[in-house]
């Protein structure tokens, strides 16, 4: 980060601190001198994984997410933990939630959720070369897992089926259209 | 949503409450019995607008986020006015940011940023037939607009230079390629 992209910051206040969120109410002065109250969810990152079987079929997860009142198709993924490379936590979480340990893993993206309020960064990988093994979700999930064809996950978006954000940009870069190519 | 789609609230505690966020701290009793306390951002939900104009090219916006301590270029967007509709707040913000007023807006997606942590949803809109007005920043916004092709757009993804989760939706719902169509 250059001098001129960086925010001065004048007054700092954590306004909340939690098990897994951290709310910061900031005094800055941004580039081009604007001087603004902005209230941030600081967030350690996170791992995003699109699991694909040697039978060309995609492992999505099914969970209850209390924020939206409902159970969601997502990508398998979760929070990058202290010392970890985002690696490390694609293959721990992958193989935690479905059972799947990935011998191949290749960066596609990265991107941020909602750059409006929070710093959370997505690390987006293509997990292939799957060894099944035995899922060891945390003691706040309940997870079902699904192999679908590509086909299959994209009329899930069309039918609303799949609404979670992360989910659609892997589909999309499965499909090879954020690329240009 | 159903009751067996429904969370039980146990205990409800607003733990911040500022300019933008809320922030929920709720022990909950989710489907299937499990018994947590979940930290929520409440949101009123977003617009976002990917602006076509008759030449075929696309209308971004770039401006500071301080969250991630950068400028990014991104689909014109912003928070649901209270009494307000998805499609008023599309109109409204489009003018606002860009200066353009949209005299026809199609809904593309409904979608969650981030549901492991916040309620907000996006309601995606392709936005056409473009009038040139005058725009209406508001006052903590300092915001650049400018025209690009759907292949330069498409392009600054394989450059990182879009990395905003938003507008990677919506490049590859222009592309078509979320739909199984």
């Amino acid at each position: 980060m250059s001098s001129d992209r960086a925010a001065k910051r004048l007054t700092h206040r954590v306004a909340y601190r939690g098990r897994l969120l951290t709310l910061d109410v900031d005094r800055v002065r941004e580039p081009g001198g604007l001087e603004v109250v902005r209230e941030v969810i600081r967030h350690p990152g996170s791992s995003v994984i699109m699991p694909i079987t040697a039978d060309g079929r995609l492992v999505l997860v099914r969970q209850y997410r209390y924020a939206v009142g409902d159970f969601l198709w997502e990508a398998p993924a979760g929070h990058i933990d202290s010392g970890e490379s985002a690696e490390e936590a694609a293959r721990r979480e992958l193989v935690e939630e479905t059972g799947y340990y990935p011998h191949r893993l290749q960066s596609l993206l990265e991107f941020y959720p909602a750059p409006g309020f929070t710093d959370e960064r997505m690390h987006l990988f293509l997990a292939t070369e799957l060894e099944e093994r035995q899922p060891l979700p945390e003691e706040d999930e309940r997870i079902e897992v699904r192999l679908f064809s590509v086909p299959e996950a994209l009329r899930m978006v069309s039918a609303h089926e799949i609404r979670d954000a992360k989910t659609l940009i892997g589909l999309a870069l499965l499909e090879e259209r954020l690329t240009g190519r």
